[in-house]
């Protein structure tokens, strides 16, 4: 008896779902692109696979799929003005890669330097789903920091994640 | 030239990508059944569809392939007790469900009272990906908290997030 779920209803239920943030590189033929991400998702440790899904109206959607390969990099709070950066639409490759150091790993997907954690994949399949494409990525190479911190978006906001407080000790009289 | 990403290592890195901390429950033929998830992904608003990720060896599993519902309830951090205990092994339905207030909505799959959010679902396609599967879900029917308050699992501990703190006012002299 329930009435279809609005994209509206559907978009104020996943501004609950609280997600971490990253930026999807990829880099070959068809150039270098990326955008910002928080639909990624561990899917099996054996073999590794990772998922993103991705608009496919956004510019680096058709890159992705023409690579074949791409990187996630898990950002950390330092990241938030990076993350804005690559999620506006209209912002060519260069002005996003900009002023950030980049390597690379196995695929030659951007790796961003300071990523809490970077996955190099290559894309194993794609799947269509309404408006957007599910990539799933076998998992080539990893980089990690030494310090995990991340950066996940809630209730339409960005939170640090740190390690947890504990209390400080109190100091003798 | 990389070396295949081992599971250690896999996990390690997964560590690192924070993640809301639900609990997907399912109802129907095949029981009622329950567990502890934190591999949800939104996928996209049109129409409504979020997916899960879920181990075949999991009890819950074939319940839910065979119930074709499921409900995922995104937890807040007043619920870490209840993450642990439908993420344990070896505990019956009738425990994991025990001490809570559950209700309904479209599929008859219990939606936790007090939820962040619980978007009750009908499985529109099953995917096997190594030692998991990837249920892809129509979202039928939402419930919302009034109050976004979350959990996230980040670095093997639960976090909580709640609203940006704002500095207090400062008093007047």
């Amino acid at each position: 008896m329930s009435l279809p779920v609005s994209s509206e209803t559907f978009r104020n239920a996943m501004s609950r779902l609280g997600a971490a943030v990253s930026i999807v590189t990829t880099d070959g033929e068809a150039g270098r692109h990326g955008l910002t991400a928080s639909a990624v998702c561990s899917v099996t440790d054996s073999p590794a696979t990772i998922l993103v899904c991705i608009n496919r109206q956004s510019s680096a959607h058709r890159a992705i799929v023409a690579n074949g390969v791409l990187c996630i990099n898990v950002l950390t709070p330092g990241h938030r003005e990076l993350a804005s950066r690559f999620g506006r639409s209209g912002v060519s490759p260069e002005e996003k890669y900009g002023d950030c150091a980049w390597s690379a790993l196995s695929t030659g997907s951007p790796v961003l330097e300071g990523a809490c954690v970077s996955l190099d994949c290559s894309v194993s399949e794609v799947r269509a789903v309404g408006t957007h494409s599910v990539f799933f990525c076998r998992v080539e190479a990893i980089a990690s920091a030494l310090e995990p911190e991340g950066l996940v978006y809630f209730d339409r906001d960005f939170h640090p994640l740190r390690k947890t407080q504990l209390p400080a000790p109190e100091r003798a009289a």
